[in-house]
């Protein structure tokens, strides 16, 4: 220890390691680095009114989206058991392979067999293992947007290109057909929407937000169209169970024609599972008696809730001057809405706008450009009604005493 | 639905998708998926005698390695509580990277800060975000031979060298520091051993075997030494806990000269954390109490098994031709020992011995290869007494059934 701890001099050859700095630039993609910068800028006080946070897609800590008992219980079942400390496959259990393949097959015209299932560590390591995957010299991926721009940062980080098409907010956020053809080359390897098959690349369908719909359109799974395109879905029990922190998610292969088999796809998957972590083995455990126990009135409850905040949301945002909401949310948990900066006083941009408000209001919004749309907001509208309401009249107070009219 | 399922052709335009090589050749260094080979050729019959895994690090199936009751009460009642099932911050929950530290200063001439300690979905998330974060072109990293190859595979995946320095196992596994030297240049970004400072290079002290020491020796954790040169420690509560199926380690920098902060190696290491998976929450949540409840006698207990059990090991390996065993264990759950293929009749080389052990005994062993050294064997003795004699014998039948001298 002596010649250690005691000896403090630093001086020595200059050290072997230079930062990547396209790695550094990275957590501007992401909706937690955004929001750390959006919240920098906030000093919350005791007995100051509490902090409103509509920016995350994370309703979990309300009581009213608190999970189902059931899943609470399956998890400590299988963690009092002992019998889920060990490795799990890197596949993944297969019992929990095999419930998420008929959990999934209720809503598709033929039966997932359990070996299309490969469990993740939430959706967010499903989306790190597929571009790792699909990375290849000079590949790009078509993304859509808005969207989520975690797709950017995975598929830059493994030298990928990531190109945009456009959702058109006036025609319900529909994709937006020729842009999307434009985009795409033979280098395209992957895209999240349709046209696929003419195309000749896979599709990636994130259908993290599956069943959570409360409009006229119920939820179809793209999976669906497998045998159109063959489909990579990416999901997890984070969003429906609201239990992100629980880390469940799965890469599933809607494949009838077994193209991802031919092209080694699957190979590939398997390969970079043999060489990256695992969901908690007691969670995998618990996944049949999860998804078997969890009872529909809990689910019904959940979607109750968010129409009736999506109705909240959309009539609040009716009345606040220089935002505008092209359309009524009918499904996830978020809206997006566009930013009138001509009518807002010294505001320069929606980064700027959210670091105000959160300074100001104590409400935390997301910038649109972390979902690569410039001067618009994301708002999530999965909080407890009063929260809610109470945040959304913080943002009209922010906006009117931020409004041109009062010059 | 229908121009989807119900339409079978496949014919499109080639699919832009080319698998790679590299990617799928790495299973080949990771230990699960060279024991999936190894076991590939066993058939289990019902009322055959059992499998004896004697190849992974993993004890926890055995009653006799079952962790603390109070481990599994403290994430047990983090699960229950409903506090910690959100999302997680991208560095870890500050109670938890609090207590870590406090843990890892019990063996530290100086106080680790909470800030210092970065958590991780265990060691192999750890190992990842590390080669990530150093990979640069034309890096190389030394890693120990024997060692774990998972280094290999994740500096492989992100474009860095991997080179071997030698351990001597006549010298108890001594690093030959000539070896090391002689591999090191300006490349070097880091490496498992001594000599950093000298070289220039940060040590990784990869410490998941901490305190599982049963010799004359004691544990001595390699941030004692982080002034001399900076330290990057990596570690779990998988291999003292027994729970490799939870999930939960850590990357800590032992740095009192605060190099990996002039660097950038802490915010390269931040931003990588904020575009991956995360630890599950609840057991992050309940990493305080799991430290603090934890009873000295569950550690003694655990020691005491494996000092017997290494006992086992060396004594019945004596008595088995053709291996030899350069030294007595004296720690972690292993011990390597050198076949003499010229003893052995029709068997090439470890992997041959080893599949056909599999096939022929029910006996898993890990072949050297997998650890990078050709012809020798990893044998685990993290097994139930009984359960590691037995094995053990069937090992030494296995030899002498094939052994020349049976010609």
């Amino acid at each position: 220890m002596e010649n250690g701890a005691g000896n403090g001099t630093a001086a020595v050859a200059a050290w072997n390691f230079a930062p990547n700095d396209a790695l550094l630039g990275l957590t501007a993609l992401s909706v937690r680095g955004t929001l750390g910068r959006v919240k920098a800028g906030m000093v919350v006080e005791d007995g100051a009114f509490p902090v409103i946070p509509l920016g995350h897609g994370d309703p979990s800590a309300f009581p009213c989206f608190r999970t189902a008992p059931e899943a609470v219980d399956a998890v400590a079942g299988a963690l009092r058991s002992g019998e889920h400390n060990s490795y799990a496959t890197s596949v993944g259990l297969e019992p929990a392979r095999r419930s998420i393949a008929q959990y999934l097959s209720r809503d598709l015209p033929y039966d997932l067999p359990a070996d299309d299932v490969y469990l993740t560590s939430g959706c967010t390591q499903a989306i790190e293992i597929l571009c790792s995957v699909l990375a290849r010299p000079g590949a790009n991926i078509l993304l859509p947007r808005p969207g989520y721009r975690f797709y950017e940062a995975r598929a830059v980080f493994n030298g990928m290109e990531a190109r945009y098409f456009d959702l058109v907010p006036e025609r319900g956020w529909e994709v937006n057909l020729d842009s999307l053809q434009a985009l795409a080359d033979r280098n395209t390897v992957a895209m999240i929407a349709e046209m696929a098959r003419k195309l000749g690349v896979f599709v990636i369908a994130d259908e993290v937000y599956a069943h959570l719909t409360f409009g006229e359109k119920k939820f179809v799974p793209m999976g669906v169209f497998g045998s159109v395109a063959p489909v990579l879905t990416v999901g997890s029990i984070s969003k429906r169970w609201a239990v992100p922190g629980w880390r469940l998610g799965w890469i599933v292969t809607n494949d009838p024609n077994g193209v991802f088999h031919k092209t080694k796809v699957v190979d590939s998957i398997k390969s970079y599972l043999d060489i990256s972590t695992d969901p908690p083995t007691f969670v995998q455990g618990a996944i049949p008696q999860l998804i078997e126990n969890t009872k529909e009135e809990f689910f019904d409850k959940t979607i109750e809730v968010l129409r009736q905040t999506a109705d909240i949301c959309w009539e609040k945002l009716k009345g606040i001057s220089c935002i505008t909401c092209p359309s009524k949310p009918e499904g996830s948990m978020f809206v997006m809405v566009k930013l009138d900066l001509s009518c807002l006083q010294d505001i320069t941009d929606d980064m700027d706008f959210c670091c105000r408000l959160a300074k100001e209001e104590l409400v935390v919004v997301l910038p649109g450009c972390a979902v690569g749309y410039k001067n618009w907001l994301r708002i999530t509208f999965a909080v407890a009604p009063p929260s809610l309401e109470d945040g959304l009249d913080r943002l009209k107070s922010f906006c009117s005493r931020h409004s041109m009219l009062k010059k």
